[in-house]
């Protein structure tokens, strides 16, 4: 197995774009940075808050180097390098080994649904043969209502007796506490990540590694925060902000809504756009969205003012 | 409106595959040129029969100039230039136009699900924008129960209003006969074909301009025979074998199928390959499959011989 050094608040890093849609990689360069400051312990790049996969393989790693460029440590940037076609994975896998970065975040090619477990483990097979690098550490994201692919217990079993080196650990954006709890039982050397940021409590609690987050583009530190202590009790004031803007954001489609509270809280516009077939919120929508954050958020000012 | 040239069968062809994953380009060749001389009108390549999205750019740059290569005219290729990513899209849109490949099959992009019809219009106008050849002539491609998005009547309506000359029809693989026949009688000019073989009848009858068929790898003429004649009556000789062979192959997982009866009918197990997630049937699966395809075809040949 290898070790399972990763662990901690990974903001899954949305992708800056000018007004004609192409990255802006001086802002992704610095939101990266921002984030580190504000309290995450990585980013990973081209997910699916990212929308990775509606960026072509040139602008990815262009985007990582600019990443490199702006001054994050490569061992904190876990990208983004799964796509729809394997040779497409295997040369940003490449690409991102050969720049430092060494643990990727490796979603299956999600074009074909229902697939089977033994086509699953043969698609990182085939990645990890082909990239033939022993420094590779992998991190298998499982995200089926996005790519119509789960990436079962039983597959992740075959993937690390053939190559328990290469496996790093598994993110899970699927929320399901069982498949969550079935790895923490069996592969209790790898790295369980979850998307879902009301659940780090009690995943790092049961031996978890941490928090892969779309919400840590904009609510780092109370992710930080959450992760450090872990709280339990239901009248945790992090713990309730956190739920509080889950729930907002999940009323509406969720990366146009992260985007516009990154426009609000970053004061740039810009962070509205993104790629067809994702448009931006309408007015009425951000608005709506704005105010239950801001009540979600609440809570917390007024902890801090009573501290002081 | 574009005008409705493209009628007939097309075949989805299949993408043959050397052992070791790489596009075998001289037998996609060959493939084309044979399928056109068994009855086809055209060949669509890159589809989801061809484990288009599976391929990457520049694989299916080069199988298309292959075709080309082997002899098929420009104008019975119809190449599907649909990626996760736009300007992928746009580069092998681009590139087939300037390959005299005017009519491409474009579905919109398939990471992200349950988008709005104005995200999917979006898709469209960006791609139709940054091509900006007025040869270009796109088929719509809409298969939700693979690509996770409707390309929904409403989202055609503002396309086929913004860009009249771009539009030439619509593929459908949903096999919804109320999705059709509303765009039938919406869009009198754009061209329709339905994915699924059973419905030719229907649709020609109807004004559809053919089909588009994966099972035309393997039976073009009956297809073809299927498309001339639009026969209605249930005793149909033609209609029942090719009922009985979609249900034969749709007891499998699809792709495998077709690609398991092409290696027994094409007399190359090279045929089989076919890129992870997929995998190839199981030999049991194979021979039941083969058994059933048999019996359906059974009932074809035994017409011909009573004609002889």
């Amino acid at each position: 197995m290898a070790p399972n050094s990763l662990r901690g608040v990974f903001a899954a890093v949305l992708t800056p774009m000018h007004d004609d849609g192409a990255v802006d990689l001086r802002a992704l360069g610095r939101h990266c940075t921002t984030l580190m400051r504000e309290g995450c312990h990585g980013v990973s790049l081209f997910g699916t808050t990212g929308e990775g996969p509606a960026l072509t393989a040139e602008e990815r790693m262009a985007g990582l180097e600019a990443v490199l460029e702006a001054g994050v440590p490569a061992a904190n940037i876990l990208p983004g390098t799964g796509c729809a076609a394997i040779p497409d994975a295997v040369r940003l896998t490449r690409h991102a080994v050969a720049h430092g970065c060494t643990n990727v975040l490796l979603m299956p090619p999600f074009f074909f649904k229902d697939v089977s477990d033994e086509g699953v483990a043969a698609v990182y097979s085939r990645i990890i043969d082909r990239v033939a690098d022993p420094a590779l550490r992998i991190v298998i994201y499982n995200f089926p209502a996005v790519t119509g692919v789960w990436v079962r217990e039983d597959a992740i079993a075959r993937i690390n007796r053939d190559y328990p080196e290469a496996i790093a650990g598994v993110k899970d954006s699927s929320g399901d506490w069982g498949y969550v709890n079935g790895l923490l039982d069996r592969f209790p050397d790898l790295g369980v990540f979850t998307g879902w940021e009301t659940l780090v409590p009690r995943l790092v609690q049961a031996g978890g590694a941490g928090n892969i987050s779309g919400l840590a583009n904009v609510i780092p530190g109370v992710l930080r925060d959450l992760y450090e202590r872990c709280p339990t009790s239901p009248e945790d004031r992090s713990l309730i902000a956190v739920t509080r803007v889950v729930e907002a954001v999940g009323k509406f489609p969720v990366i146009a809504a992260i985007k516009a509270l990154a426009a609000n809280l970053r004061h740039s516009a810009a962070w509205r756009n993104m790629r067809a077939p994702l448009v931006p919120l309408s007015a009425e929508s951000e608005r709506s969205l704005l105010a239950s954050f801001e009540h979600a958020m609440q809570g917390l000012k007024m902890e801090s003012r009573s501290n002081a």
